[in-house]
């Protein structure tokens, strides 16, 4: 018995005195109302202060509060959920045999997951594409204005133009720059202190109406909104987060935020808006309106959906939900994200945003096979993604926590303003900061082509190289390495600036009170950091074509290194720093690019940048936000490495008070009310008798008292002295007195039960596999305690040397 | 309370009364030793009469049986596995803080995982390469032989054939038929009847040889395998089923098998042979040597690379091992299953089986895009396949069952031998069945050319059809719709009989024994029917482009049909109904066409196929499989719908004497011995004492047996009248009588409790997500009775009105 070693250990293991005794009762009150936490929780995300009036807006609620519904800010519990979805379906297909229209109603309700499927699809895509199209269009108005027609953006603007180069159609004469139409330049000093004066201006119109709506109208629309989903998809009730508010507050505030240029991307909010939209449409279909557990199987796929619409990699969405954010991924969930993801995928092509019928947000073409030596700076590539992934975090969580501690956290609107203007004032006179974040990284990514008109593809022409332009005929994958320019020594320097400036301004971007995601940002420092060790990796291997390294697969003239493989390995290493993603970061980088070429780099880069983050620091960013917050997220994928058991955890602890129990037919009403108000813990245990602690079942709080009430108010004869049975049969002789109260319909007769000398590694796998609340402990087949989900998040907080009363809510 | 509603079924549920009471008997029987159980089971794989001489080639023994180890065809506890690599992981921690080596050690064990997947994928890769190589020289050498050298397959005999087109090219000079050869003539009625006798002997002697080979050294090698894996995956134990003489044999034979022009392929196999090399691969480390449930990681991932090998498809390879086949897939064998399924795929492309540098098994591109109003076509097909595959798997099984069950199974080398002559006989004089099913696919999916020569593509040319000829040059997705010519005509019947030839000889080969997949096959009839379909809508379309289905996209001389298409969605519908895989099957065919276009044409495809075919029987093949042979697999995808409770399972039944229970301290060592040999069951729960039934823990009957034997022999004083103690301290005085024998050390101290009220749904997410073999049953605190997973299997076979007594083992 593998499982012996692990229980010798006594009731007096020294794991046990790393408890804080002290803290006792604290635990004991953990389950005082939501509200009063609220204060504590205030700055948390900024909003919480607000859920009275959030709660008006709110699809979440059903109306009637009742027995088997959960109040806001706890844990449901999957099993019940799941249960009553069963027997909803066994209802049905019962039903089925007697009817054809029941059996019509069966078919309609067995079809509904893939209609919701459908409408998530087809509502998310078009969605994402408003968004995209919106956000084209501020972000070039900060820039100049259309003649044609204001609503136009820059491209679609000079759409006709005759030019044949990209930088002279930018230069159509119906796209004016601000310094055009007001001092009538379009060159010189007045015209730049114009323009930088009008982008300014317009980067702190939009920031300011983004975080003025977020805070009017939808608090919980401010920030990537990861943290959170993940939160709820384990089983936490955010009301209202998921609200049609919410959605049209944050799609609206998220154009505002990106277009502002601020260092934000909108990946992670399109995840939210997916989310929303799949929350919004499951009050269409009752099976998903009434049903937590199903609920989020809906979320699930939706996650999968706004992942998809943001970089057209619907595989890579799946995989995002299935590895990132989910909790409960059955397959049958797995297949539905997957189409719904396909369907939001099409809608937005069909939209077009980007206007060049593609899929993906960067199309990358590479013409050039990678050489097996080259795994080596992809490496670095991979150490630098790791090392900044996991310093950003901790600056992030450091500003953040600054910001709930000190007055700042009170001007969130004078912060993101003041963000704002110091990222506009910074980003304008750098053209590689002042275009959007999108644009940059495409540029990046870009293999220079010969009619390239960029600076980063101004080389040495060919045929000036003397020696060299024999070979020209003779390389077909693409132009071979030539000599830099001076336009890519110019974009070099720029580049430089623009990762430092990145690098910090990122930093305190990500966590303010607009919608802001970070895939886009991560990517950027990567792709900036990647092309520069292309383009030195470039002309080291053309100057120095005899080295070693380059020998034997380098000829002169011949086309060896792509610096734009380079930006792309550098931004999935940056995002798997940040994230600490895997397969759906190489499968979404595989879909944009489209060959298998190119994984064993991006694997090599991704899997460096992991391990070397990791090393210094378990967390990803969602995770850290998650415990910044103080959530109650059950990590899936972390183990728990302790060697305590559950008597370590099981409340009672040693020298408290017994734990309150009921007994099957031992009390009165009066007893069982003073019971709850005495005590504030969601549940109690009922037993056979306090002497004999044999478990009978288990009765949750709001159930009770529910049923008192409704007991006290409406049934005949119920009074204070009325006796509490949870008998099956009422005792067949009435004894005298007043009639007795039954109240086993809600008592639940199967609570999982655990021994008091189960290690707690085994007790937290029972929890999140099962997605438990709470689990009963016995010993020697008395009952002896109990165990809640905040128990053991508690008790890892506690023996990772964290403060245990940073876990909030139930 | 929802579950109270569950729970308020009493003891006399009317469910209970479909229990078969009489056999409660054998049901207590359930754990006499496998060996014994062979004789029933001698046929439902017709190698466990054989697990003797097996045993001596197995590599899964590890030597020195003890307390902790598992019999053959017994299921694993996932918790104590996992529980004894966390006390192992602790370990290495602890000790890396004390020296550099054991710093040294503990990295090297954290990088074993790593390093294992890497030597799988190179090995796996290497392997799949020489299979390719192998099978398609043989295959070829029944046609003929090449005079430059009797090793070189046709293809690599007319290499330096300087002829343009295929056709031409194939009649190279070195290239020899048999008839060339024996007779002379190359053409001609004797040289019909001399490739004919030829063909017909190469296919009799490589299948006689397999079936031999089979039977004489690795009888596990038969079959695809899958079943096997996916039981073996969910916890079971098949020594010698991933051995070394496996791997050998099951190589070996699927080159002879598949060269034998059998109607079978090699993707399940090579899962099957991907697999062994894992467990083999396993042996270096002993991380994965002790441990059941990280072997099974480990064998998740190689499931992952056969089909990554098979098809060139790692991401359809990864996500096929997370539907299909595996039982436990943590996210961290995910990433690691992708790596593994990465390196084998360049592994194969390295080698190039296919000469053509392409990963993939059938490259295809299409030039066309489908249009909208096609999707009714495509749901055709997946109609189609989707009664194929339901109606293949009832005759498939039927035709098993008769083989188990009559004297058919008593002669399987000449029940091979006959169906490798009849299909040989009948295959020969058919062009489409002729060729093996893999080019046959190729082909099918192949979009005609121009230049093509396949009388598919036959078509009537441009130009004699008048009007159309202005129309060519505008036409730049491919070549226009045309007329059928007389080739296509002539292929129609062929295609015909092709089909129903493959329909009935695939349902007697599947199963034979000899290594069989049955993707190609499947895939092949598909790819016919699908083509069929395909040409018929391109000769409407031509033919009556007036019609309203194709006005205003079909315009005359315009491309609008692709055959090959609907013969590859035909491959994916039908694949899907046999198999019912859904997104890795979308996402296999998505990296053979590399186009996400076609995804939603799949997926229409797929879907209505999975629909259809689960309409008519819940069961894949694989499954289905699994049942016949009776392994105890507890389908982790199938809902348990029915209402029934815990103490509707659990034994003792109602009736049945009393559960044989231990005492903490009241037994004597005569008093243990007796109830082990009165009694067959795996173990026994220990209670307080037998009035109080309090439950203790539980101890398994293995390892009781072994710590008996070992205190008898090496332990002073322990006899007869030894108390047998399981406390936790031994009592202070001595009592005098012999010294108490201490078995608290092999005292599972955390069994896993639920209440008797506890419904069977569950009851059995439960046994599903934990991985539990046994759970013991409470009724108000006192011990009731216990569940195994067995009793489950019974449970659900008897609610679905199936023989309970077909699952066969443990």
């Amino acid at each position: 018995m593998e499982n012996g070693g692990l229980c010798k250990q006594g009731s007096n293991s020294s794991d046990d005195e790393l408890v804080d005794l002290t803290r006792a009762e604290q635990d004991l009150a953990e389950d005082e109302p939501y509200l009063d936490q609220d204060q504590t929780a205030g700055y948390s995300n900024g909003s919480r202060g607000q859920v009275g009036s959030a709660g008006l807006l709110d699809l979440l609620d059903e109306g009637v509060p009742g027995v088997g519904t959960y109040e806001d800010f706890n844990t449901i519990d999957w099993v019940r959920e799941k249960s009553k979805d069963r027997d909803r379906h066994r209802e049905i297909n019962r039903k089925k045999k007697q009817s054809d229209l029941a059996l019509l109603l069966s078919l309609s309700d067995a079809f509904s997951g893939w209609l919701l499927m459908l409408l998530i699809g087809l509502l998310s895509g078009a969605l994402a594409g408003g968004i995209d199209i919106a956000a084209h269009w501020l972000t070039d108005l900060k820039e100049g204005v259309c003649l044609n027609g204001f609503w136009f953006n820059h491209e679609h603007c000079c759409w006709n133009s005759k030019e044949t180069t990209f930088q002279e159609r930018d230069k159509c004469p119906q796209w004016k720059s601000w310094a055009e139409l007001m001092v009538g330049v379009p060159e010189g000093a007045s015209a730049y202190v114009v323009n930088y004066l009008m982008y300014v201006s317009w980067a702190l119109i939009f920031s300011f109406l983004a975080v003025i709506l977020v805070r009017a109208f939808a608090p919980y629309a401010c920030g990537s909104g990861i943290p959170e989903i993940k939160t709820i998809l384990s089983g936490f009730i955010i009301r209202g987060y998921l609200g049609k508010w919410t959605l049209v507050i944050k799609t609206i505030t998220l154009v505002l935020a990106v277009s502002s240029g601020l260092s934000l991307g909108k990946e992670g909010p399109l995840v939210h808006v997916a989310c929303c939209c799949g929350n919004i449409l499951c009050h269409l279909f009752e099976k998903y309106r009434k049903n937590e557990a199903k609920r989020r199987e809906v979320l699930s796929a939706a996650s999968a959906v706004g992942v998809s619409v943001a970089f057209g990699a619907p595989i890579g969405g799946v995989l995002f939900s299935l590895e990132e954010v989910s909790y409960y991924f059955p397959l049958k969930t797995l297949w539905r994200s997957f189409f719904a993801a396909l369907v939001a995928a099409f809608t937005l092509r069909s939209i077009n945003p980007f206007g060049n019928s593609r899929l993906v947000l960067f199309y990358v073409e590479f013409h050039t096979p990678w050489h097996f030596l080259e795994l080596f700076p992809f490496v670095l590539l991979g150490i630098f993604g790791g090392l900044w992934g996991a310093l950003f975090i901790r600056a992030n969580i450091a500003w953040c926590r600054r910001r709930k501690t000190t007055r700042l956290g009170h001007y969130p609107v004078l912060e993101v303003v003041v963000v704002a203007l110091a990222t506009a004032v910074l980003a304008f006179p750098n053209e590689y900061t002042r275009m959007s974040s999108s644009e940059l990284i495409s540029e990046l990514f870009n293999d220079c082509s010969l009619l390239d008109s960029s600076k980063l593809c101004d080389y040495t022409p060919l045929g000036k190289g003397g020696e060299r332009t024999a070979n020209f005929s003779e390389t077909t994958n693409g132009l071979p390495d030539r000599a830099a320019g001076s336009g890519v020594y110019t974009a070099i320097w720029q580049l430089v600036l623009a990762l430092v400036f990145k690098m910090f301004i990122t930093v305190v971007t990500f966590g303010m009170k607009v919608p802001s995601g970070l895939f886009i940002p991560s990517m950027a420092v990567g792709a900036i950091a990647g092309r520069l060790l292309g383009i030195g990796m470039e002309q080291l291997a053309y100057y120095h074509h005899d080295w070693p390294m380059f020998k034997g697969w380098c000829s002169p003239g011949a086309k060896c290194i792509t610096p734009g493989l380079y930006a792309m390995l550098g931004a999935a290493a940056c995002l798997g720093g940040v994230t600490r993603m895997t397969v759906s970061l190489v499968v979404i980088m595989f879909e944009l690019t489209g060959g298998l070429e190119y994984i064993v780099p991006l694997m090599a880069a991704t899997m460096t940048s992991k391990w070397v983050a990791d090393a210094l620091g378990r967390e990803g960013i969602y995770e850290a936000h998650i415990r910044l917050n103080g959530y109650p997220f059950l990590e899936p994928k972390e183990e728990f490495e302790q060697k305590t058991l559950a008597m370590d955890v099981m409340r009672p602890r040693r020298n408290d008070p017994p734990l309150s129990v009921l007994t099957l037919d031992g009390m009165t009403v009066e007893e069982v009310e003073g019971m709850i108000s005495d005590t504030s813990y969601s549940g109690f245990p009922v037993v056979v008798s306090h002497q004999s602690q044999r478990l009978v079942g288990f009765v949750l709080r709001r159930d009770l008292v529910i049923s008192i009430d409704n007991a006290r108010c409406c049934q005949d004869g119920i009074v204070g002295a009325s006796r509490v049975l949870f008998t099956e049969h009422a005792p067949s002789q009435h004894q005298g007195g007043p009639p007795p109260l039954n109240l086993r319909p809600i008592l639940d007769l199967s609570p999982l039960v655990i021994t008091d000398h189960t290690p707690m590694e085994i007790t937290v796998d029972i929890f999140r596999k099962l997605g438990l609340r709470q689990c009963l402990v016995t010993q020697n087949g008395r009952l002896l305690g109990i165990i809640t989900k905040k128990d053991i998040l508690k008790h890892m907080a506690q023996m990772a040397n964290r403060d245990p009363d940073s876990i909030l809510f139930n």
